[in-house]
């Protein structure tokens, strides 16, 4: 490209033996893709993107995702050379306990990195998910720029491996960001016919720019390889393509570049052996005569060439001034967007959205928990702008559309159903739950946006891997969980979640929330909102959910919904003979289990647990004034797999569960012939006292 | 097509009015897609699929696949009018407790249901496994007969939706599908642009068709709507498309069908609404005076109509003559082969074949227990030829490949690393761990095959929705998850299972085995192996593991393994103060801890739980015998989260679990730093007691 010089030549080669030396060090990792991406990458960071290596959290920066994380050198070597915060050091302690330079990119970790990689596929989703929150982020601060204009404009890069285009997620969100005409969006598919099982011949036969060009992207194909006759790397040609990339704006764009792992190690390259292995002394040396590195020095890096590389922080900081000034102007001219602004940098909510959130009169017929929902989401519509999501094709049965705010689509894809504009609300993921769910992480890291998005919680697994990924980001997304259990009904055991809710709970630094009627779901919502720093699954029901009293009644209100677990209605003395705690749509089993009970004397407390994360987080003295450690007696009731319940009950305590799978019937007819009632549960008291 | 005649005609317009009148009887359902696909189904189960309604399990019969379950009347009213066991009676008990014809087809439940769907997508991939299988088990059976000539060749069917169009195990497996040229497959997806969100113009832009053609696979695409202009169920061309689907053997096919969903209820058809709903009365009055039937009756069967279609069991049994007398001229000519599919049609293990499963000394040192496992199926590769499988490009990391064998691959896709042929038994599914499980229990469905398929751990959250199927259907495939903790080491917290194993066993009817040494390894191999009617998901280490002493010095044999827990080595007088429960790697500990509480005075009992569902069916006096309820001292040990080990060690035990996510570093740095060794296992001990 236009400035390229030998000393970018050099610097190429230094990220290859940084890569092969750093794996040999440590003795295991990924050196192969590291070496062969060093031209990718390099250009990528020292030509094509505007960041700062001074400030990694700059809105108007260019993102990068690695999606094939497990190159985690194709990225902290370029942290390194642009100045980012890496330095040699960190390279030298690459996978060891500690360092900045964990096996996979670690978002929160490591400066610079954008997101979490690894698991495959993950990183293209992301990405989508970025491009899309980019999009909303501009609708809501500066819509009527010209394109390219607005200081919310950027692109979005992703280099994915073979690995990632084999995964289903990619497949979905690939059609989805082609349906979205994510303009901003260029992914770079690292072609190189390799994967750990050696040559993707066995697996991989499709032809990929093909089903590209079929999902409507802008596809480029580049061959290193040139057709197997000659290895060169074209870095002017990829260059180019890449300009062409962000010059096409209606679709995203794909550049299918052929390449040859492990380039140019003499031995290994092209083989699966250098994908996930160290290369070997011999190798490495070998490779560092061929660049005319000295084979007898490791981590060797030019003092020409790291100055060279590091001027990328004057770049970095001329490109933020000159952002600034335009994001100034912007600032200036529009107040109540800058405010806006000001609160999604920070995640901050509106001064005093609570108050919109709303609240039902008691009501023993009362409404589905999804439905009440539906109605909290409506309500704080206009107070959170920042919140937004949809469902995956399951709108009208999750309740997840805010009423009369306009679909997130382009133009010519909304349809008379879902009227909507390019910087609209609501998403539409299609039967997509996985990529959904990875979108859902794309849009959190990539800014001040809050979204949502729904399913039935039978099809959390579906999405699994990106929930756990939300996990461990400690991003605080928000997953709208409906059809809760057996009592969707007729749908029957597929469609039936028994496993799930204990095995989301199994999941560290996810908050499995499950209201028992709609006055707790608002609550729950409030609570899930305030939170910055997790994700939570809302756990909603299908069918109609009575709405007990509040404050009033021997009731209590809600507000020790957020504390996880609180009582609901007390023994009338206060000194209960035994506990009844449920979750959910059973709780009204175990109040009518207290009224049995006291009809026979027997003195009953009735804990709702809507979180368990979050009571497990109240202090002890909370904790056990909810359930006393002396009143053994103990009743759980919760219409999913026992799995986790004894902690709560004791041994002395009952568990009320369903460990096997439902049936295709009515709602009441499941409950009744699964045990699930006011009876089971005052029987369950009996035996435990 | 040949012979289709009014009556024909009449009956398709029957399944029409029987879908609307089941769905509006129970008043919940999906009548849309089974009314418009009623000619495609009844042509498939009436003209062109060789089956017998009155032997369901006839081997020779060709495979039909609903991937859309939700449209499960398109199968059961064709399962009704072609007298394979359902009767009117049957659709009007719809979605009711105890019916044969709940919400979603259920394998097992219901005559002629090939296997269970409804969860979207997983359908077309079983289809994919199907048509492994069948390719599989001819080569086992009849591999020298000409290509259409042996009994064991014959044809699978599936009907696909935009729902398993959109998700991504759908795209997993269809690039595979191609790769791996099965001809015997073919796809009719219903594309009729409407899924719950209405016009799927809103999520699904792009061009299918080209997708399946960039894949590799036989393309066809038929429009009843001619463009929008007239709509004209065109099944001659249908049919034609089927003939030449079946004469293209060298690629599976897809015939995309644009249909009108709901057709042809006048208000409702091509809306969201005829997709998940009742169509109300006045609709199905109106379809029903359209199609020229009595508005005023309901499920309304003509004499002549059932009469005709019952004739299906006469051409079935004809069909059925046929082969046989093939099938019989085949199991003359090749004893062998004839008493190997004696035993797989009865899922028998060959006799004598336990004699074949490998042993091993004492070794403080070790092995993984994933090299074990490895050796297992090498030694048992000539004894199983049934048994078969892989990895989802992990194989070598897995230990997954039988030495020596070839991969089941067509010609042109063996490789260097993987030579194979098309009868071949190493299976390469690329980095596709959702499609591996759903082809797995397409595999097992088929036949008496016998697959395994292997990832790591962590990635069984990928192929989840596939195990929970295996689980509710009762398919005895194994899951091999190796580098089962944070043992893994320095791949970090995206690659280290955490909650993994807690929420595997959260799932009914699936058995997590975890063995604690290569000899508990072969014994639970074997164990896995006679289980008929579960899956089973063995957890193996990527790290060494001691190999302990067998039968000797006080260490029990490995017997005990089968029973899910044993006691591995007891206190000297069996009388112990503490019992101390490991699985897995971390026996190791348990045992450390032992010696080391031995040396204070204190007597513990080592239990080993290599799998906690075989220990809870147990009888009471078995697992009091392993864990004796007056000792309440107990300490459970297991690199995983705590949930679920307090039903085993009661209030007064202690947990050494991992509540958080892992780091990248090696594995003795991980142990040691969170908290897993002989002192810890003691501490708790001591405090416990």
């Amino acid at each position: 490209p236009d400035g390229w010089t030998d000393l970018d030549s050099r610097a190429v080669d230094t990220v290859r033996i940084l890569a092969a030396d750093a794996v040999q060090k440590v003795g295991n990792g990924h050196p192969g893709t590291a070496m062969s991406l060093a031209p990718v990458a390099y250009l990528l960071f020292q030509k094509v993107m505007r960041h700062n290596p001074a400030d990694t959290h700059w809105p108007g920066r260019d993102r990068f995702v690695l999606s094939c994380g497990h190159s985690c050198l194709t990225l902290y070597i370029q942290l390194y050379l642009g100045g980012f915060g890496l330095e040699l050091n960190d390279l030298e302690a690459l996978r060891t306990w500690g360092s900045k330079t964990p096996g996979h990119p670690e978002y929160g970790h490591t400066d610079g990195v954008e997101i979490t990689t690894g698991p495959l596929g993950q990183g293209l989703a992301n990405g989508v998910g970025m491009a899309m929150a980019a999009r909303r982020e501009r609708g809501l601060l500066d819509p009527d720029a010209a394109p390219g204009s607005s200081p919310f404009d950027h692109q979005i890069y992703v280099i994915a491996s073979d690995g990632d285009i084999e995964e289903g997620v990619t497949s979905e969100a690939s059609s989805l960001a082609a349906t979205q005409r994510l303009g901003n969006l260029t992914v770079i598919y690292d072609h190189n016919h390799i994967s750990i099982e050696d040559d993707t011949n066995i697996a991989l036969t499709e032809d990929t720019a093909a089903r590209y060009r079929a999902y409507g992207w802008h596809v480029q194909e580049l061959d290193w390889t040139n057709g197997g006759t000659e290895y060169k790397e074209n870095v002017r040609e990829l260059d180019e393509a890449l300009r062409t990339a962000r010059e096409v704006t209606d679709r995203p764009s794909f550049i299918s570049l052929r390449t040859i792992i492990g380039w140019p190690a003499p031995n290994l390259r092209n083989t699966g052996k250098a994908h996930g292995s160290a290369l070997g002394k011999d190798e490495v040396a070998a490779t560092k005569e061929l660049l005319g590195f000295d084979p007898d020095k490791t981590f060797e890096v030019g003092d020409d060439v790291i100055a060279h590389t590091r001027k990328l922080v004057d770049r970095g900081a001329e490109a933020l001034a000159e952002w600034q000034s335009s994001f100034d102007t912007w600032a200036a001219a529009n107040p109540a967007a800058s405010e806006l602004y000001g609160r999604m940098v920070k995640n901050e909510l509106t001064p005093g959205w609570e108050d919109a959130v709303p609240s039902w009169d008691a009501d023993p017929k009362g409404i589905a928990t999804r439905a009440a929902s539906g109605k909290v989401l409506g309500a704080l519509a206009d107070k959170l702008p920042e919140l937004w999501g949809g469902s995956a094709d399951l709108a009208e049965s999750n309740n997840t559309t805010m009423e009369g705010v306009p679909s997130f689509l382009p133009t010519d894809r909304q349809t008379k159903m879902f009227p909507g504009n390019p910087y609209g609300r609501t998403l539409h993921f299609g039967i997509r739950e996985h990529a959904m769910g990875s979108i859902m992480n794309g849009i959190k890291v990539h800014g001040g946006t809050r979204p949502y998005g729904g399913t039935f919680l039978q099809f959390s697994d579906y999405m699994r891997p990106a929930v756990r990924l939300a996990a461990l980001m400690r991003l605080p997304v928000i997953y709208v969980w409906t059809h809760d259990s057996i009592g969707l009904g007729e749908d029957g055991p597929t469609h039936q979640p028994i496993e799930h809710l204990a095995a989301l709970r199994s999941i560290p630094g996810l908050d499995v929330v499950r209201p028992a009627d709609a006055n707790e779901t608002a609550a729950a919502w409030a609570a899930v909102l305030k939170n910055k720093d997790r994700p939570a699954g809302l756990c909603l029901s299908r069918q109609a959910l009575p709405i007990v009293p509040r404050g009033t009644d021997g009731y209590a209100d809600t507000s020790g919904v957020a504390k996880g677990a609180y009582v609901l209605k007390d023994a009338e003395d206060g000194a209960p003979d035994v506990i009844l705690i449920g979750t959910g749509s059973e709780v009204q089993y175990a109040l009518a289990a207290s009224d049995i009970l006291a009809a026979e004397g027997t003195k009953a407390r009735v804990v709702s647990m809507p979180c368990r994360e979050w009571f497990d987080e109240q202090d002890q003295g909370y904790r056990d004034a909810v359930i006393p450690p002396d009143v053994k007696a103990r009743v759980s009731i919760e219409a999913g797999v026992s799995v986790g319940w004894r902690d709560l009950v004791g041994d002395a305590g009952r568990i009320i569960s369903i460990d096997h799978y439902g049936a295709s019937a009515s709602a009441g007819k499941l409950f009744a012939e699964f045990g699930f009632s006011g009876d089971t549960v005052a029987a369950a008291a009996r035996e435990s006292i």
